[in-house]
């Protein structure tokens, strides 16, 4: 085969050679191709496993439209690979074969995501209407039981899906799938009992409703915070053991201490002694369980200095110690598993992309190819300029060194450079002038602090108008002509900043997207108080927020809010697994605890004045005393969640824990402590999160040397390349003549740009904002390189033998063509 | 000068090279020599300063005697260099001349120590009796005015004494010391004016006296603390204000929306709903603070949500991570200063030490003599030892490099390598065979799980028995047979495992210790309980922990605990520094708040139930309705010490401030407010310590891939030196004939084990427990390199410039002479 390749090489123009437009076969042929070779037409399937190369020149059209197919079904598996790359899917879940890939076609788009995400989310919005439910949503037992029967086919029919696509081998080996099947059947059979019965009963397997939720494509974060969670949770059962066992400890010495008190109720058992301690651990007793004891004898308070001291300083502590720790050894590993199959799908991909003809390279035409599967949306131009931005070395091909920074150029978005810096610089002269005056006097450092004093006296204003508003006056009725003037200024400053700065500037940035929308709602605020617009009001409340500007200030504050910002996402995965908790626990103690509080229900227990609901004459007026701790009960969804979100908070929560417990069984008090436990661990985890991710970026500031307060248009990940009008019109003969690509605006839109600009080149700048995974490349770069030896020394990542394995013949075959 | 060095170098034998025996004269004298020699005699100084070489095999014994005296000043001034190394004391307080050195030597002995602690102690405890007194502790005005001017005139005392010592320009640029001089006169003119007034006025002054304590050198640990906390400070303070800022803007959003009901006395006025979001920032009020808007509008828990998201949640964990981040570059910064200090230290004392015939180097002679002040009760076989162990090449004398070494040398205890394992080995065979027998099984796997199950089994027992016990019955004087039976079995263990150990062995584990302790602590109580000792009956109620034994089983337990008592100085000393913070915080608290609060004193506020006391018929039963609360108060510094601990736990705080509040005015608020930001920034900076001493622990051991679990006695660090037989003897001869030393019996001791063992040479072992300065002296490996090579290029620390100024003509000298 030697020869015949040298032979193309020759004939071929390097502009040819650069866009792969000889016949070339691809190296390894998809797994999906011979499958549907020996399935539709067994005449392609001969053509590609049997060498039969056309004469360049004289094409047969059957061979060649076999070879442009065999190539399709390459450029698809590749960006399979790279799709399972990108969102970490093993590769043991790779498609083997055409079935498969119909099913693993049809399961992954937007539209399945989106249809499996309403289908979980409406299972767990049903919790709303079925009994108990929130009133004004309540639906009646067969109109909620078919909704739920309905949701659960959906379900039933994704995982139908999922089980086309792995085959059953695989399915059955996968363990969150297995789960999830387990859970359908039940819920299924519940719901038909339902159905049946016409009537709800103890239905505490709707805890489990979150799995279908937590399996979704789009809830891959929170799936990773589970993971991390429980990875977490060895250490820190360890620590809690320790915790628990010096509170049993003290609880024993406690209960021999104070126990002949009989005005000390909370030592009064030992298990009194043991829940009160327990409570002690999160403070919320303190110091009302020292007093009795304290009272007797002034020495007492030792002891539970002492506890405190041990338990809640010190081991405490250490528990956040521990976790903490393992967070960050987690973090680590996983962005280095993440980035090792990275690769390895890259490595995958590229085996499918090159020709025999050039067993070392990616043409152009393949990687258009791939990326039309990969990334449909993309126009030409963009794919056309990622390729370049890739194709580091300046060579017509892409090698595979090349292609490893995958990753990091796909997301860039690309814009041609400007010639000129501002929007108004094609504009007559006197209005240049004028907006040149504008930019100039928005960009000054005096602007800038003559709005942080304006600022400054609109928030002494407002505290000081506050404080001498009269109470009872409805505060947001009454608009002062400050406020307006201090709108006014607020509107001038945005016009201003927009007409200088011109929109798209003004808008890339946060800050002034801020500034501008607290402006606007002010503004609407105002209109709705002009049109006496009652649901309005509110907005006007929000105007402290402009406050909030004045910490552009100071540059700590700024890098605050930043790392705020590039960490809200991982936050708001982390809202989401706590929320997935509070459900849980929200089903459970609806099913148990519903209704069993109201007020005056715990006159025999020690918490009845928090539940105390009684007219109360005080001379001639008669005051209604209310204890309202009847209002934390579990009657419906929402209130379980407020109850829960008042037990996250742990102040007072044992008012909650005792008011349940005396209406119920002293056992209740397990659920209640469990729930504090679970949401310890989901906290501390959450504080090690904020930890690990702001002392990370400070070190990663450090170490690079980064001064934090680079310019704005400085910050994140920004590729340039440049482009010939020579090279842009080929491009464009290419696309046009050989590639069949019908939409070209782009890159018609390219050459346009490019002759108009009378350059003979054009800078293209792709951008886009950074992200965590580019910090860690950067703070790890010596590790990585570590890494990556070690990769390509075993060339198996564990979880990958198993695939490797099935690969294999096709993976000897590659080498022994090389 | 280089070849009358030669010919001394050659006449001399290598033993005598070695110990130094020539008459050799230091390169660099002693700055208290020299003024010695003006003050005592001229003739010392002249043959100092001109270069008299007396001819060896004749000595004048005038050159002589003045050329020892010469040596014995630079001994003693090396000897200050490394002390001050070793106290982190800056050079520039090192005494300058003799005078100096008087003050010096007076100020700087363990006798002057403790004094100086015990009169800061004294002045301390002064407010035990001082109005407001703890009632079994009054004492009369002029009793402890004249006690607390006897203290003061101590402080000055020692204080006149740093005056001498230091100089009077050094002296007003030290700055703490400056600041006690200060705070001494204020206190003493208020004394004498509370001893002629015959009454205390208002004394907040008083709140400054821990300062003389802070200065004391015994509290090292406690400046270094406060040292860091104030250099947390300026980023904590950043993120406390944007904490504030968002606390004052949620109250005015607070205020607009909540202030309309009346029900609602949180948000009534902008001052109600400022205090009210900052007690909800400590959690403490809620879900109390929510209630009224919640019963009005469910949707009003948004806000609260909302604020405790915000607040407590991101901000908070964002002032630890803050504080962690600068916390672990101030550790590390620290080390680093200290690490060159102590170098720098060496290289000082090295000059002094080295003679003008050997440049290079120190002989056990110098060396001896420089142990012999710096540490005078070590044994002259001890400092032979260290000598022994510095010189690690070999080579007769102590190069640089050797010595700087010094300071991890300096602690090992040294022990002759034991021939045989046990101690029993030397009995006779019968006696030997049982010993063994028991040493083979308290050391066997069985033996240890047996007393884990009965540690458990015990601990189960106490818990079930605990709970059958009947209410009221005085636990204390049940003494269960099960408890003997236990207690049996833990005195036999105690006493095979001494027996089988040997007493050394068994008593050199921690864990044996405690085990040791608790049995002996148990049969004591059983004795009191026996012998009906009233005040000893609590020992028997510490029972419960024996079951802390049953941690031992698990690796990482013993690790936690491992490291616990590794960080116990520290903790101690932030335990110290924390009760600095209160002591300040409580004599202001009894200036202003003592007796404000008394039984039902609060009637007009809203905290008014917690204070009341009064008797409630219930049926026909009179019960006492207590509310206690009044008992945390500032009535004396016990009370007021149990107040603030009782603030530092946060919970319920607000009713303690709003009861004082209602009692004087609305500004004491800002009392416990303050207090809670100091507290929240030590305990933030408690917090943060835990945090990285774990966290550097286990990326140590990670590090180091120690496996945590190595034995017993691999831990801690160990040199080896050999010593022979001739080398023993040789020494011995040295010390006795030469040095002049007289207290000779541990090397004689050495000489003698050395003949009975009956081999050639013997090997002794110097052992010493790890400190944290060896865990970051191995993390920081590579980084110290780079420090070095950084210091040894600059040669100069910033703040060691002035005083390489002053000695600048002696290191010249210095270096000519090389």
């Amino acid at each position: 085969m030697g020869p015949i390749t040298g032979a193309t090489m020759e004939v071929s123009s390097t502009f040819d050679n650069m866009t792969g437009l000889t016949h070339d076969r691809p190296v390894q042929t998809s797994s999906f191709c011979q499958q549907f070779a020996s399935v539709d037409g067994a005449g392609n399937y001969d053509v590609v496993n049997n060498v039969v190369i056309p004469t360049p020149g004289a094409p047969d059209p059957r061979a060649q439209n076999s070879l442009r197919q065999s190539w399709e079904m390459n450029y698809q598996e590749a960006a399979i690979y790279l799709q399972e790359g990108e969102n970490n899917d093993k590769f043991f879940t790779h498609p083997r074969n055409a079935h498969a890939l119909r099913a693993y076609l049809f399961a992954h788009n937007h539209l399945f995501y989106v249809m499996e995400l309403l289908t979980a989310v409406l299972l767990m919005l049903l919790s709303l209407s079925e009994a108990p439910a929130v009133p004004f949503l309540r639906l009646d037992v067969y109109v909620h039981a078919t909704l739920e029967l309905l949701a659960l086919v959906m379900v039933a029919f994704e995982l139908c899906m999922k089980l086309r696509w792995l085959g059953f081998h695989t399915f059955i080996r996968h363990k969150r799938t297995m789960v999830k099947t387990c859970v359908l059947f039940i819920q299924f059979i519940e719901a038909i009992v339902v159905l049946v019965r016409q009537t709800s009963h103890l239905r505490v397997t709707r805890a489990l409703r979150p799995i279908f939720l937590v399996d979704c494509r789009y809830c891959g974060a929170v799936r990773r915070n589970l993971r991390q969670i429980f990875q977490s949770l060895p250490p820190f059962i360890d620590i809690l053991l320790l915790l628990l066992f010096f509170m049993v400890i003290f609880a024993i010495l406690g209960f021999c201490l104070f126990s002949a008190n009989s005005a000390d109720p909370y030592f009064s058992t030992l298990e009194n002694s043991i829940v009160s301690l327990f409570v002690l651990l999160t403070t919320a007793n303190f110091p009302d369980v020292m007093m009795p004891a304290y009272s007797k004898n002034r020495w007492s308070c030792i002891f539970f200095i002492v506890y405190l001291s041990i338990e809640l300083y010190f081991i405490m502590n250490l528990l956040l110690a521990v976790v903490f720790d393992t967070f960050n050894g987690v973090e680590k590993m996983k962005f280095k598993s993440l980035l090792l199959h990275k690769r390895s799908a890259i490595e995958h991909a590229f085996q499918l992309l090159v020709s025999r003809q050039r067993p070392d390279g990616v043409c152009l035409k393949q990687f258009d190819g791939l990326m039309r599967f990969y990334r449909p949306r993309m126009t030409a131009r963009d794919r056309f300029l990622t390729f370049k931005a890739l194709n580091h070395s300046g060579a017509t091909m892409l090698s595979l060194q090349d292609s490893y920074k995958f990753y990091e150029v796909i997301g860039l978005k690309w814009k041609a450079r400007r010639s000129g810096e501002h929007w108004f610089d094609d504009l007559p002269r006197t209005a240049f002038l004028i907006f040149k005056g504008i930019n100039l006097l928005v960009k000054s450092k005096a602007f800038q602090y003559a709005m942080y004093l304006v600022v400054a006296i609109n928030g002494i204003w407002i505290l000081v108008e506050t404080n001498m508003l009269n109470v009872g006056v409805s505060w947001t009725r009454v608009v002062p002509w400050s406020y307006i003037i201090f709108l006014t200024i607020y509107g001038v400053e945005v016009l201003l900043k927009i007409t200088g700065l011109g929109p798209l500037t003004y808008f890339s940035s946060g800050w002034n997207l801020f500034d501008f929308s607290v402006t606007v709602f002010a503004f609407l605020g105002l209109m709705a108080l002009a049109f006496d617009m009652e649901p309005f009001y509110f907005i006007v409340v929000l105007r402290p927020l402009q406050l909030l500007r004045l910490f552009k200030i100071k540059q700590r504050y700024r890098n605050v809010l930043d790392t705020m910002f590039e960490l809200f996402p991982r936050m708001a995965s982390l809202g989401l697994t706590l929320i997935i908790f509070y459900y849980s626990f929200a089903i459970v103690g609806m099913e148990f605890f519903a209704d069993v509080v109201y007020p005056n229900c715990c006159n025999t227990s020690t918490v009845a004045e928090s539940y105390r609901q009684i007219n109360v004459t005080i001379g001639n007026r008669t005051v209604l005393e209310e204890g309202y701790y009847y209002l934390n009960n579990f009657n419906n969804i929402l209130s379980s969640f407020v109850t829960l979100f008042e037990l996250t908070v742990v102040n007072n929560w044992y008012i909650t824990m005792e008011g349940v417990t005396s209406q119920t069984t002293h056992w209740s008090r397990l659920y209640f402590m469990t729930f504090y436990i679970v949401t310890m661990v989901v906290m501390t985890i959450i504080v090690a999160f904020i930890l690990d991710a702001f002392v990370f970026r400070m070190n990663y500031s450090r170490k690079n040397r980064e001064p934090l307060d680079d310019p704005e248009d400085e910050k994140g990940i920004v590729f340039e390349t440049e482009v010939s009008q020579t090279e842009a019109l080929q491009t464009l003969d290419l696309y046009k003549h050989t590639l069949g690509v019908t939409n070209l605006s782009s890159l018609q839109d390219m050459c346009v740009a490019l002759e108009r600009s009378g350059h003979s080149s054009l800078v293209f700048v792709g951008r886009r904002s950074r992200t965590k995974c580019d910090l860690s490349m950067k703070m790890y770069e010596e590790e990585i390189q570590e890494w990556y030896e070690e990769y390509s020394r075993t060339n198996l990542q564990p979880d990958e033998t198993f695939h490797r394995e099935l690969d294999s013949p096709e993976a000897s075959a590659t080498n022994s063509i090389n």
